[in-house]
C-alpha cells in the first residue's frame, strides 16, 4: 500500500532493516529476521580468520535476503575502507554500511574518520550507507559526497532509549533528499513508529529484536510498527492542541 | 497471535474501540471503521429528538459492530443516568461507555459525579465503561464498585498530545484487574503503541481518525499500531541503558 | 522584587513552603529552613500520644515561622476533620493543609473524600489548602468551595520525578484564580523553576530537601530557584522555534 | 559559595556567560549583563569595515568585563582562523569562543571545519572554546588537542527548546576533564538550571535574555537559575522513583 523504499535505485516493499548479532541461536535469528518481513540484513565483517561461523551465517542468508554489510569494530577510516574493500570481494557487493567508531564505551561514531572513509569509498564505486550522528550538517556532507543513504543514530547503538532528539531527525529528513534511515538506539515498537511518523524512510535496528525476551514476536511487532508508522505519517495526523476538541459534539449523537 | 480483550465476559479480537463522531462524511467514517479491524463502536447518545440521521447511523453499524452508547455531553450523575436508561431501552444493551463531564473547555471528567453515576449504574445491572482521569485512585474504586472496564484519559479529548502522564497509566495497569482502556488524548499510531506498552489492554480514539488528512489509512495505521504495541509488550522489551552495548561484537562477524 | 504570595489575605515574601520530615536530624531542619528562606513550615500532626517530640518540634518552630499542620496520614474525610479540629485547638491556628490519602503505597489522595473534607472545614471556618490531584475540574471545585489555595501534585510523594504532567498544571493555573502552590512530587532545583515558569504561585517540598546528601545546601538551592523560576515567569521568555535564529548577526559585530 | 569556575587557569565566581546580540538597545544590555552577575561577556567580530558602533561597544565593555570575542558568521576554518587572528590583533586577547558553522539556517557547526580551525589556533597560541555539537567523541577530541574548555550546544542558536538531549550533555561530562558549558539554545531559567544539574560547569546564553520581553528581568533569573542549578548538582539529589515514598510518615508527627 505505501511506497517502497529506494537506495540507490534498488526497491524494497519492507523498510526495516535487520542486524544479525547477539541472538540466542541461530534458529531464533533466522524465525526473528522472516517475522519481521525485512527484505535487507547486515552482516559484520571479520577479517581475521577465515572459515567457520560467519560464511554458515552468509550462506543461511543469501539466497533469501538482500546482504549489506558493515564495519563494525572499525575505529579508523583506513580500517573501515580495507574492511568494505575485503567485502566486496569476498561476497561480491559494493553495497557497504559504513560505520567508523569514535568511542569504545558509546560506539558513537567518528564523524571526521567517517567523513574521510565515504569520500573515498563513494569513489570507489561503493554504495554507501553510512552510520552517523543526529547531525544534519554532516548528513547533508554524506549526502553531497554522493552517499546512497544517511543513517543517523537515535540513540546508542543497544541502548534501547529510542529517538533522544526528534528534533535533529526532523531537520535531517528536511535538509537531506536521500533515505533517512534511523539506526541504532530503538527499544521497542513506538520508537519505530515515531521514527517513521518523524519521515525516516526507514529504520535499521539489532539489538532490540535480537536480544528481547522472544525475540520472534518482537520482530512481528517491529514490521507492524514500521508499517503503522510509515501510514500514520501518509495519513497526516492531527495537530496537537492544548486545549479539547469535543470528539462527541451534540450534532453526532444518535436520536433515540 | 496475541489473546483476545475480555470485558464483561465477551471476548474481542481487536483491541482497538473507534468514535463515530467527526468523520468528513458517512462513507468515509465506514470505510475506516473497516480499515481499522474494531469489532466496537462507540456512539453517542441524543435524547432530545427522536428520528433522523442518528437512527440511520445505528442502523448502518448495528449488523456489523458491537454498539456502545456512551453517555457524551453529561454534565452530571443524574443526566448520565437517565442517558444509559433511555440507551438501554432504545438499542437494548446494558452496556454503557460513562461520561460525566466536568468542564466545557477541557472536557475532562468529573470524577465525583462519575463515581455516583458508576456507582448507581452497577446496581442497576449495566457494564459500565467510564471514561476517567489517569487517577489510580479512582480506577481502583472504579473497579472495586463493579465496572467492567476502566478508561483513563490519555489527554484531553481530541487534543492529540499522546499519554501525558505515563507513569500514571502504568500505576493504574498494576493496580486494576479488570481490563485499562486509554480513552482520549491519542493524536497518532506511536501514542497507540505506547499506551499498549506500558500494558494497557485497548485504545479508544476518534478524533485522531476522524480528523486525520486521510481517516482510512490513519486507521490501518491505528490498527497496526495497537497489534505493534501488544506484541511489544508481550515479547519483553530490553532495558534502557545510558550507555551504549555494542550489537555487532567482534565474535559475531562473518569471516571472510 | 517579585509580588509576595497572598493566601486567604496574609502575604508571603517567599514563595517556598518547607515540610518537616525526614531530615537526618533536627539540627540540620532548622539549619535547611533557614536557608530555605521559608516562611512557612508544614507540621504533621499526631493525635495518638500527647507529649514528647513533637511538642518540641512545634517550639522550636512557632516563633520563627507561620506553622501550617497538615492532616498526613488521615485516609477518610472524617479522620481528616477530626485531624484539623484537634490541630485548631492545641495550635491556635484555623489554616489546615488538607491530606486525605486513597492510596498507602502511591500516597495519591482520595479526591472524592477530599472533596468532602474540605466543604466541611471550610464550612467550619478553616483556611483550607488541600492537597490534590493535577485535575483541573478538582482544583475548581476545591476553589469554588471556599479552598484558600488548591495544591496539586506534581509527581506522587518523594518520587523526586518533577512535574510529570505539565499541561495540567497549567489548566489548572489559567481555570483558578486561588494561588496554585504544587505539592509533591519535586526533585530538584529545575524542577521548581518549571512549577514557577508554569506559572504557579508556589512549591511545597520536604523529601527533595531534607534527603538530599547535603539538605542545607539544596534548601538554598531550593530557595534560588523559586525566585529564579518566577523572575523568569514574569520577565516573558522567548518562543520556543525548531528554527534557529542567529543570535549574532552581522549588524552586530564589533569592527576591527 | 560554590567553587569558582576555571578556564585555562582563570578563575571566575559567575558560571554565566552572556552574548552582546539582539538587545533592544544598548542601556538595556548594560542593565542586564549587570543584572546577570556575568564576568565574560561575547562579542562578534566583524573584520569587514573598521569604526563606529563595535568600537563603542567594545570600549564599553572592556573595563567591566573579560571579553570573549567570537567568531559567529564564519562557515570555513580558514575564515575562523583568520578572524581569530584579527580579534587577537584588535583586541589583545588570546582568548577565542571559536565557530564555524555548517548550515546557515539552523547555524549547527561543521565539526569537520571546526577540528582543523581548533587544532591550528591552538598550535597559534589561543586558548579555545568551541562552539560544537553535543558529540562526546568531537567534544573528546577538542580536549585531547588542547582546548580549553568544550561548549556542546543544548538547542540549536536562538531557539530556545533547552536542552533536546541531556543524555549525550552527562555523556560528555564524564568523558571530558576541561570544563563544559553548554552554549546555544536555552530559553528560560530552568533550562539554565538543567544543566548545571546535569554537571556542566557553565552556561552561555544570550537571545533568552537579549529577546525576553524584561531582558533585565530575565537575567536576574539566570544569575540565579545557574547558582540554583549549581547547588543542587552539588547538594546531591534524591533518586527518581515511581513509588512514592512518604514524606510525612507517622514518627514525624507532632503529638497534640
Amino acid at each position: 500500500m505505501s511506497e517502497p523504499l529506494v537506495i540507490a535505485g534498488r526497491a524494497f516493499r519492507s523498510r526495516l532493516i535487520l542486524g544479525t548479532a547477539r541472538y540466542p541461536n541461530l534458529q531464533v535469528m533466522l524465525d526473528a529476521l522472516e517475522a519481521s518481513g525485512t527484505e535487507i540484513v547486515t552482516v559484520a565483517i571479520r577479517r581475521v580468520r577465515p572459515g567457520a561461523d560467519g560464511e554458515n551465517l552468509y550462506d543461511l542468508l543469501k539466497d533469501r535476503y538482500f546482504i549489506l554489510p558493515n564495519t563494525a569494530g572499525c575505529f579508523t577510516a583506513r580500517d573501515a575502507i580495507l574492511t568494505a574493500h575485503l567485502a566486496r570481494e569476498a561476497l561480491g557487493t559494493n553495497w557497504i554500511k559504513l560505520e567508523v567508531i569514535g568511542d569504545e564505551e558509546t560506539l558513537y561514531p567518528d564523524t571526521e574518520q567517517l567523513l574521510q572513509a565515504a569520500a573515498e569509498l563513494v569513489k570507489d564505486g561503493f554504495v554507501v550507507l553510512p552510520y552517523c550522528n543526529d547531525d544534519p550538517v554532516v548528513c547533508k556532507k554524506l549526502e553531497d559526497m554522493g552517499c546512497a543513504a544517511v543513517m543517523p543514530l537515535g540513540a546508542p547503538i543497544g541502548s534501547g532509549m529510542g529517538i533522544l532528539n526528534p528534533y535533529n531527525i526532523r531537520l535531517i529528513r528536511q535538509m537531506c533528499t536521500v533515505p533517512v534511515i534511523v539506526d541504532a538506539g530503538v527499544g521497542t515498537a513506538s520508537d519505530v513508529a515515531i521514527a517513521m511518523e518523524l519521515g525516516c524512510d526507514g529504520v535499521l535496528l539489532n539489538t532490540a529484536v535480537a536480544q528481547a525476551r522472544d525475540p520472534v514476536k518482537m520482530a512481528r511487532a517491529m514490521r507492524l510498527a514500521v508499517e503503522a508508522g510509515r501510514l500514520a505519517y501518509e495519513a497526516g495526523r492531527i495537530p496537537r492542541r492544548l486545549y479539547a476538541v469535543p470528539s462527541s459534539p451534540m450534532e453526532d449523537r444518535i436520536e433515540i
